[in-house]
């Protein structure tokens, strides 16, 4: 969602999703071109971004400010009664530090809890909650947080409440077997499956978060977990990979 | 509140309030550091920032974010249950772009309406709003918009439900006759005396839009305007400058 066009593509599909919804972003490229103008360096490892304090500043500015509210503006146009959140707002996601090991991440923080009720209670006047992947420890201070994996733990809580679907929207219509035929296409992919999969090395780097999350949010509950392209969101049952535990 | 210390003895202040409220933030002072650290000119014409794409962009990440999303895990920290907002969340405050005279301000946004069932209904779940000043025209585009104009415009709005105090918080206690007498407090600001007090040269400069906009929000409705120091906030009756219409 970090271009231009592909932004607002993305936004008349998710305007055009029936019920209630919720939208969860980063916004990695842009934070790394701000950083570097800064003359910050971006420190990557295994994908993942070293948050140190002035990087934290760069990811509350620009995930926080720049993506989440010109966002909640387009979405506004769009007739989607959109409000820009991170965790911190009405307490909604709490995390806790990422210990030290082999390396430290700085200020990257793992989900703790998500606060159901007030996730229900604000999607139920009708606001359509729109989350940059910010959490917060309760104590004041921020923390980067992977973004698929704070889609997954908000699709478990809601199931509580909800009958949820948790979408990971990217460029390719779901796990292929082959990107480079279209038919290739995995429709559902069992948690069994899936290993294989990852042991032969059909399914790899960027896919794995999100699929590690998918089946993380599907044993705590959510209903419905699908990786497609953001085209088919509008439509009641989308096409793409569908997970199953089976 | 762009000096951790300062920013902490608000948040303590802010949160010691009872009842019902709203906090309104700018940033401007860090926002010109980070334009500058970008290798943009910040272009101010009688104190007010001229806001150009990038300018805009920057007022964004730095208001729309960096504070907002500060203060707001520091207010949680607090015990306070707040929302960092703009005008474009919940489609709060709409705006309209500033006409082109003989300054063309860019993306400068003058307040055409404000939400007030909206806001009522987030006081009313036990929300603590808090409106970085930005608003937008509801098209997508968003607005930088004068701090104390948005508290003016919401005081007025929200005085259709409750009896609004609107406070102006700065670094002196209020109206001073003579800023070097800590005892020249000026308890009572009719806008006659105002008038006055404005042709004489006493009251000059960063003054004259707080008061302009308090005065225009008493004549909107707003039940109580006054001008103190944050650490009034948490008294009843704050000790400051009242504005009276007569």
């Amino acid at each position: 969602m970090e271009e231009p066009d592909a932004l607002q593509e993305l936004i008349a599909h998710f305007a055009a999703i029936p019920g209630k919804k919720v939208l969860v972003h980063g916004g990695g490229r842009t934070a790394t071109d701000v950083a570097g103008r800064l003359g910050l360096e971006s420190r990557m490892v295994q994908g993942r971004r070293i948050t140190d304090a002035d990087t934290l500043d760069v990811i509350t500015m620009v995930y926080g400010g720049l993506i989440s509210r010109k966002v909640v503006a387009q979405l506004q146009a769009a007739g989607v009664n959109a409000v820009g959140l991170t965790g911190a707002d009405l307490n909604l996601i709490r995390a806790r530090k990422r210990p030290v090991g082999e390396i430290d991440w700085g200020f990257v923080g793992d989900v703790e809890s998500v606060n159901g009720d007030g996730l229900h209670a604000l999607l139920e006047t009708g606001a359509v909650p729109v989350f940059a992947a910010i959490t917060h420890d309760g104590h004041g201070q921020l923390f980067n947080t992977n973004a698929d994996t704070i889609a997954a733990e908000l699709a478990a809580a809601l199931s509580a409440y909800y009958d949820v679907t948790l979408a990971y929207c990217f460029e390719h219509p779901g796990v292929m077997r082959d990107l480079n035929d279209p038919n290739s296409l995995v429709a559902e992919l069992t948690s069994a499956r899936y290993r294989t999969l990852k042991d032969d090395g059909t399914i790899k780097e960027g896919m794995l978060p999100k699929l590690d999350n998918g089946f993380r949010a599907l044993a705590k509950g959510a209903q419905h977990v699908v990786v497609c392209k953001s085209d088919q969101l509008q439509f009641q049952q989308p096409q793409g990979t569908w997970l199953t535990e089976a």
